[in-house]
């Protein structure tokens, strides 16, 4: 382990909480914005290292990569990561995640991990300082999911999460990738709320409808594109209503949705949701805002617009413990497997 | 007044409280979406109508109109209202806000408005039914306030705030035009938060750190970028600290912060405040944010690269009662309207 430089005030550097001392250039902005890491595998006082096995790289960024190089995405991949010190697509501007088996962990980390556990990083690569040391040699180029060795630094303010022993790692990556989702609807959700889902048969829907139940949602609304996906969440048994609504249609949405509720979830992946989940929510509700596809101006005049008093949430894609509750919400709800299994399938 | 026509489920329409009855095209999307809207006079349960004294087209909008167009912007402006049946400019996607006289109000209506009062609209042109009948005579085309005449209307669910005796006009227009933040600033802070402004010397900044102290702020950061705006904030004497930061550089805002607050209000109207405003935040605190140039996803991927349990909100422009709010903030602070009165001197 290296010492920790001397503090800012002194003339020097420590050690900082969210990688500062990481930065190489350009210098003073946060890992993310960073240009480039320096991923080298000594750590400072705080930090984790990672041996890596696996990459997930963002489906934005594999398809980027993969329609712009073809069979040379390998070599390209390999470029960035040895560029930047870490994996961030210059392009898309994400990254993606990693599994692997923590190799040392400092006496300060906070992050409560041990040597030879099993963990998924739950923090982008695109901040996540990384070096790889087989030139990906096991990945075909084919696939978002990248088999690789090297090593990854967690930081003290990160987040990575036990894999679980009970389910197959790319399951548990799945249902670990949209964990936001529902912790926040937990944390949101009232009992005796009526609450609508949008997208409420995929991922972060399913587990966002789970969420709701315990937390005592009373009337809960699953809406969802077409009939296919109407019948696989009727099967399901997530939610009390499901409806077919194109939720881009403001006036259809309010419709399917009927008498407004108290909280609307919006996990569908489509630009232009945020008119039709205001007009769904009750003067006074709240909408939560899961979708990367929110523009932030449609929600803030959508709402001024419609002369709604509602409370608008960013999706947080971190609230404490969130891993852990997804992983029990999927244990002990079988619509919700059968929902990740169809996808998996 | 026109006769309600009958529901959609019978076949036909009724007026909607959001405008739906005056969408021409294209069908069922609400008002601020649509190409065209009828704008003719007479009025549909539920509405009012408004003789226009005024309008006050959106900067971003005036701007490209006056560098496309140059003296040609009149033609341009008619054409637009005349085509579309609102001032919606195409370009920039915005429109901006009139003053008028209530001409005729339906017993449906629940705004609170009389034949006479003459108002504020506080929704956007974007969704608003006009049309004007003097040419705009009287406008030169070089300032965005434009005298008219003609009529709008106004729908049952819209906002419209009847225009104080004792303010001149464009000075309470200048402090309604940004009454949304304070409103959800007062409902956000409680008392013996600690507050941080970012943009703490513009109007909306202002207002929310006179509403932050009204809600029993006991911290209250001013943030500004220079030294100029530092000691106009410092002689309103509105904030407990001043200082001065780049919001775009998170480090350094964090820093000139100090202390993570309960709540920062990010006012400055410039991209990439997100990660700063979010660093300065304590864990459970919360970010609003005003800025009509946050993006949702820097803000949403920010909150989770720092692992921070942060709740964001989308700045809402419309809590109920804000004008008034607002214009009492106005009149009850002298440092508030040493700071408006610095802008339009």
């Amino acid at each position: 382990m290296r010492e920790a430089r001397v503090s800012r005030e002194d003339g020097g550097w420590t050690a900082s909480p969210v990688g500062l001392h990481r930065v190489l250039a350009p210098t003073g902005v946060l890992p993310q914005a960073a240009e480039r890491l320096d991923a080298s595998p000594e750590l400072w006082p705080g930090e984790v290292r990672i041996r890596v096995e696996r990459l997930n790289l963002d489906a934005a960024s594999f398809r980027q990569l993969s329609d712009q190089y073809g069979d040379a995405i390998k070599a390209e991949v390999l470029a960035i990561i040895e560029s930047r010190g870490k994996m961030h697509n210059p392009v898309t501007g994400s990254g993606g995640m990693l599994v692997g088996v923590v190799d040392e962990v400092t006496p300060d980390s906070p992050l409560g991990l041990k040597p030879g556990d099993r963990v998924a990083t739950l923090v982008s690569l695109t901040l996540t300082p990384l070096r790889i040391t087989d030139g990906l040699a096991r990945w075909d180029g084919r696939s978002e999911q990248v088999p690789a060795e090297g090593h990854a630094i967690l930081f003290a303010r990160s987040i990575a999460a036990v894999l679980p022993g009970d389910l197959p790692v790319p399951l548990a990556l799945s249902v670990m990738d949209v964990c936001g989702a529902p912790a926040l609807t937990r944390r949101v959700v009232k009992p005796g709320s009526a609450v609508a889902v949008i997208g409420a048969a995929g991922k972060s829907g399913s587990l966002s409808l789970a969420a709701a139940r315990r937390a005592g949602a009373a009337r809960l609304v699953g809406v969802v594109p077409h009939a296919r996906e109407a019948e696989a969440l009727t099967s399901a048994g997530l939610a009390d209503e499901v409806v077919i609504a194109d939720a881009r249609d403001p006036v259809a949405l309010a419709a399917a949705v009927g008498a407004p509720v108290d909280v609307t979830v919006v996990c569908v992946d489509v630009p232009g949701c945020e008119h039709g989940s205001i007009l769904a929510t009750r003067d006074g509700g709240t909408v939560i805002f899961f979708s990367m596809a929110t523009s932030f101006s449609a929600a803030a005049l959508g709402a001024e617009g419609l002369a709604a008093d509602v409370t608008m949430l960013v999706g947080n894609g971190y609230t404490p413990g969130h891993a852990a509750l997804a992983l029990d919400l999927f244990r002990t709800s079988a619509g919700v497997r059968a929902l990740f299994e169809g996808r998996h399938a």
